[in-house]
């Protein structure tokens, strides 16, 4: 159990006057217990007040006592709720995780086990996204890997090869590197497959002329990166030139940006008017970016909506992107940290644009 | 759309008298509409009524309009939720699919969106688990590539071999046999790390002697098989062959009492008398079976507590295990599908004990 975590998360629910919270994240349990579990259709929630922390856990489960004192055991014949409400102060307000799904939100509620209910994710996710030194130490360490597969993916890049085979050996080379898994499934794209920011790979195969995009990230020690890298297999076009030093500027102007008190939506305006100043306004058609730790893709993102300021020790990807439809499509991605006066860029990998010889 | 899918839904719902729901786990939405993509994080809904079918779907996923006609897009910035409730009957009861998070619920409970809510899952799980004639043959197709593929894992049985890298290499087999994916996480098990039924392949070498369990399933065109069995590569002890045994008869004698009528308990129970006749009860820790389709567990699982007549046209497992911690893991699993008269084995590897040379 990481005692000030859960400390963290109390004093972050107090400030909504709610002192009981129920958390069924698997990541978030993680991140307040040292416990993983991947539960499927299973109950799993760990709930946390100002006088005690329980983990409610099917008996199937890896044993998580080592992990919390405090574990309430059920199997598959038994209703889980009842030992869980026995647990809850019914005169307080109850705090619900985000993902805890309406199968116990409704038996929950018409059994009147709160007189009210909130979400309470924001109290965990605001704990989650201040990364401790440790964390960023293990963020760093799974960008520097990231960062050597990127140089193993540009060696991959061959006349005929395809999406799917560069995609699916690209797991061993993580292995290879230390990395446990990759942190979501890696997007490789040729030519104008590219021009769809999340384009599955396929059978496609690579022709001279086409450009080529890999979005990828490991997760090592638990910890995601993710980065993107746009790369060309012939001399760019004009057109082609234009769109990708707009990216990197859009990238560079953003990461440029960043300092406490910032807001997100500032760096993502900053970015999205590189590229609108350059004409492509139209197509860059995402978010600059989204928080990033034990999972991929955690709350707050980097977005025009999201006007909160930028705090030390929060990571984030920055990855501004142009997609003309059946064309081309270009996205320079970096993960940062929140530095006192600026920002740790996570990737070393070159940005510069990088010409393969097929 | 599958217009004769979503009446069934709807017929269901309407014995509880709900008239409309919303539905949002991505395969029963694929289930309804031929429409799948994986949401993850955002807003994905497929709101039925008696009056309209309508899909809310992110700008950012594949185009649905093909699948179903009317499709009501948002984007990042938007909040999904005053579009949705336009369309909901705000004087009548309705449902919510058992996956449907808090983040949508509690809001759709505070701005009274209806005045009671109930689960609508059972309506959509009840329609998905009597699979249709083509549901069938998608469903022994894929059992017939997963038996396949035990020939296969039987041959990687050798000296020295980790578990690993079997279960890496075996998607690369349910390819090249033309499935698309893995249903679940394959389990490739040596001696006692087949006592613990959800171990997870890791760098255990095989030695001679071990027993070697596969639990294994592929999805071929979007349907789920799931097998197991258990093999040998020494002349089993008294013991071992003992075990064995009572797993193969237990799994025999349930599946021979499949027939239109009798209960999930039931079958549960006539594999659970068996092992427990033979001194080994405490040692079968799970239910004997779930029911399977798109989904590689669907919800009506076999078990002690389901007390329902199985139906023609129902799917499911049987795979009764004894699990002597720290020794022993034996367990023997087919796919059945209910018939008027008894049942259809969708599994025709053999049972019997088959000892493998190293």
């Amino acid at each position: 159990m990481h005692q000030e975590r859960i400390a963290q998360v109390l004093a972050n629910l107090e400030k909504e006057g709610c002192h009981q919270a129920i958390i069924s994240d698997p990541m978030s349990i993680f991140y307040l217990t040292g416990y993983y579990t991947e539960p499927y259709e299973r109950f799993f929630a760990l709930f946390v007040s100002t006088d005690e922390t329980v983990l409610f856990a099917n008996r199937l489960f890896p044993d998580a006592t080592p992990f919390c004192p405090d574990v309430v055991i059920h199997d598959d014949t038994e209703d889980p709720l009842p030992a869980l409400t026995e647990h809850i102060d019914h005169t307080a307000i109850l705090g619900l995780d985000k993902s805890f799904p309406a199968r116990w939100v409704l038996p929950l509620i018409d059994g009147k086990a709160a007189p009210s209910f909130i979400l309470a994710s924001k109290a965990v996710d605001d704990a989650r996204s201040i990364k401790s030194p440790e964390e960023q130490q293990l963020m760093r360490e799974a960008s520097r890997v990231n960062d050597e597969a990127m140089g193993w993916l540009k060696a991959q890049i061959k006349a005929g090869v395809t999406e799917r085979s560069i995609a699916e050996r690209l797991l061993g080379e993580y292995r290879s590197l230390g990395a446990e898994d990759h942190s979501f499934t890696p997007i490789v794209s040729f030519g104008a497959n590219a021009a769809d920011p999340h384009h599955e790979p396929d059978d496609t195969v690579l022709n001279p002329g086409d450009m080529v995009l890999f979005d990828v990230g490991c997760k090592k020690d638990a910890y995601c990166s993710d980065m993107t890298r746009t790369f060309f297999t012939a001399e760019p076009t004009d057109e082609q030139r234009l769109v990708y030093e707009t990216v990197r500027k859009a990238n560079q102007a953003a990461e440029a940006k960043i300092r406490p008190g910032v807001t997100f939506a500032e760096l993502d305006l900053t970015a999205r008017k590189v590229i609108s100043d350059a004409g492509f306004g139209e197509y860059f058609t995402h978010r600059l970016g989204h928080q990033i730790g034990l999972n991929d893709h955690e709350p707050g993102d980097v977005s025009a909506t999201h006007d909160e300021p930028v705090q030390v020790g929060q990571c984030f990807s920055i990855e501004p992107g142009i997609y003309i439809p059946g064309k081309i499509g270009v996205r320079i991605e970096d993960l940062v940290i929140v530095t006192e006066d600026g920002c740790e860029v996570l990737n070393s990998y070159p940005r510069d644009i990088e010409i393969v010889d097929l």
